[in-house]
């Protein structure tokens, strides 16, 4: 078993394609992950109109079908294939990262993702900003009887697309059907574990005053090309989700020698809502200079058709950066370098005034306190 | 950090009641674990009017007080109050056991126990059965709009009793609403991280022609509890269901010294469909002396006025136990020691002929194959 994941690397893994993409985790289950992570085999096709059914979660042949035809060919890997009570992982020692989600995300597809991937790609982030590895991830459907087959075997395969793209194993799973009319075609939950490496020291009690905040890309285009999906806008331009999994680029910034002092994915609740929980958990005042905050331009029109803030609009692809002022400049420059840091910026600063109140600030000098939004603007958004 | 799990022992965790029923587990996580369990703080009652609404699910204010006055006194515990993306947890080195169940069982109360106890107790038997000592589990749930404050407060309290009883803390968690009509009050989904401490070599590839099988106790309570419990039975007596956590029963076996080849606990598709993925997955046959598996008598007369078969009904706090025939007399005597063993029963053993092939043998001679039931008699029992 690999003790230290850092600095150990598996020529093995690293010829492999699909594992290259995520140079920090890679090494982290090195034989246990080459094993798992293989190609999917091909499934025999459903036919269109083959539905679930009850049968389909009562633990006997239906069940046992679901899972040999579907779920184990999209996910195939030696881990899941051992078909154990619990799956079981060599890991590295160190301090265990476990973060859980459900998804409930209405439509199931849309411009950018889809609710398998994005249920991967959440729990990554999850465990990302909170300086872990990732590891493995457990799966959970609750389908509703009625759900094509074909559309059950296509979310499936994007979930195991997904986890082949970040390197990290579906390692175990469960199926529950519902009666129709008691959900609403599916949803996910996935549980993450991570491992934070020795002397690794991200948390929200190092945020301090006069730390740069930064963020990591335009914010509010998720909530907002789910409005689209859900023909809420007048507009035909799509708008695309930034639905993306963020380990990679934070590991930039960790072989960077950036000190990371804390990170957080403004999901539900958007930019306003994460900043809001931070300030009030680390009781510091945040000052935001509102011109720096990056919103793509039909992001923000159709925000202001809609009488929306775009700071309280969810996001699947950012997260906020905190890090020593004099930090701040190198840390951009990191992520600009990378795709999904190419609109990163650095939007603040941590005070010592107003604990716990975020302050946005106009170019105009006038300023305003970012409330906590009393809701989401637009529900099941994840 | 406690490196090994089986060899040390904090005397201040054990003068805690709620952790000495645990004396497996208890050390695992030891200051870790005293800090995180506590009592329940007392939390406002809520109106019998209130319900969960869907701003409850986005992510603003409203979200923060369900899990301020809901879940976070419930489940009380130091790691949760952390409120980081992900929960940190200080594990002993050595493999880590991961596994995960939504529960949909309907109706959510149920003789003998209801979804959120289920939902604890059902993780801690997956890690049990696989011989990993629980260490957390994280939960998500999906509220269905409507669904009345005061359940889910009642809920989240069974919830963190149960987790408090089994020594486990819930670490971490997440809630998502969805509308009326789109759900059924409440799913459940839990995922529980465990070890398998250095040197316990427990799992299927243990199982061997000639090992002893018993099971812990009667067969059938869960399911038939359930189907009673919703109208279906034409009888007045309650049955009970036997949802329990099994880790203690399975830490005696592990003190007592028996050599365990290898656990399941036969949930959704019962005691038959549990035998046949085990004599499949083995290659091995399996034979059992019908005569001798325990069958509770209200349960009995159940399931022939029904015409089910009590062999394919869910069991929630019975697991199946393989071990060499000449400890299965000392084993059964550790089981039946116990309250949750106390039915106990050598039912059958291990044969090199018919692999793959479960076969019940009755008192008068005559044999018969003993298949994996088609589907459940009964969906959403758990």
């Amino acid at each position: 078993m690999n003790e230290n994941p850092e600095t150990t690397s598996d020529p093995e893994t690293t010829s492999d394609p699909e594992t290259k993409s995520n140079p920090e985790t890679k090494s982290t289950l090195d034989t246990t992950r080459t094993a798992a992570l293989k190609s999917p085999q091909c499934a025999i096709p459903f036919s269109e109109n083959e539905r679930v059914s009850m049968t389909h979660g009562g633990g006997g042949k239906l069940s046992q079908r679901l899972v040999d035809e579907i779920f184990f060919p999209a996910m195939e890997n030696s881990i899941l294939h051992r078909k154990l009570d619990a799956a079981l992982l060599d890991c590295p020692n160190g301090t265990i990262a476990m973060t859980t989600d459900s998804y409930v995300v209405t439509p199931r597809f849309f411009p950018g993702g889809n609710i398998a991937k994005l249920s991967i790609y959440g729990t990554i982030n999850d465990l990302a900003v909170s300086g872990a590895t990732p590891v493995a991830i457990s799966a959970a459907w609750i389908l509703e009887e009625g759900l094509l087959l074909s559309e059950l075997k296509q979310m499936a395969e994007e979930m195991g697309a997904a986890a082949r793209e970040v390197g990290v194993p579906v390692v175990t799973g469960d199926t529950k059907v519902v009666d129709r009319g008691r959900g609403d075609g599916c949803y996910i939950t996935t549980t993450g574990i991570g491992i934070v490496p020795h002397g690794r020291n991200i948390g929200l009690n190092r945020i301090c005053a006069d730390d740069a905040i930064l963020i990591s890309g335009t914010i509010g285009d998720h909530g907002m090309a789910i409005m689209a999906a859900r023909g809420g806008l007048p507009i035909s331009t799509e708008i695309f989700s930034d639905c993306a999994p963020l380990h990679e680029l934070i590991a930039l910034l960790v072989r960077a020698g950036i000190r990371i002092h804390a990170m957080r994915d403004p999901t539900r609740g958007g930019f306003s809502s994460a900043l809001n929980e931070l300030a009030n958990a680390v009781r510091l005042g945040f000052e935001i200079e509102e011109s720096c905050v990056p919103i793509a331009p039909l992001v923000r029109s159709a925000c202001e058709m809609l009488g929306i803030d775009p700071w309280t609009v969810a996001n699947e692809g950012k997260f906020l950066l905190f890090v020593p002022m004099d930090e701040a400049e190198h840390a951009l420059k990191v992520l600009q370098n990378h795709p999904l840091g190419r609109s990163a910026s650095i939007v603040g600063r941590v005070v010592q005034d107003h604990p716990g109140i975020v302050v946005g600030k106009t170019p105009y000098g006038t300023q305003r306190v970012v409330v906590m939004p009393s809701g989401d603007s637009l529900p099941r958004i994840c």
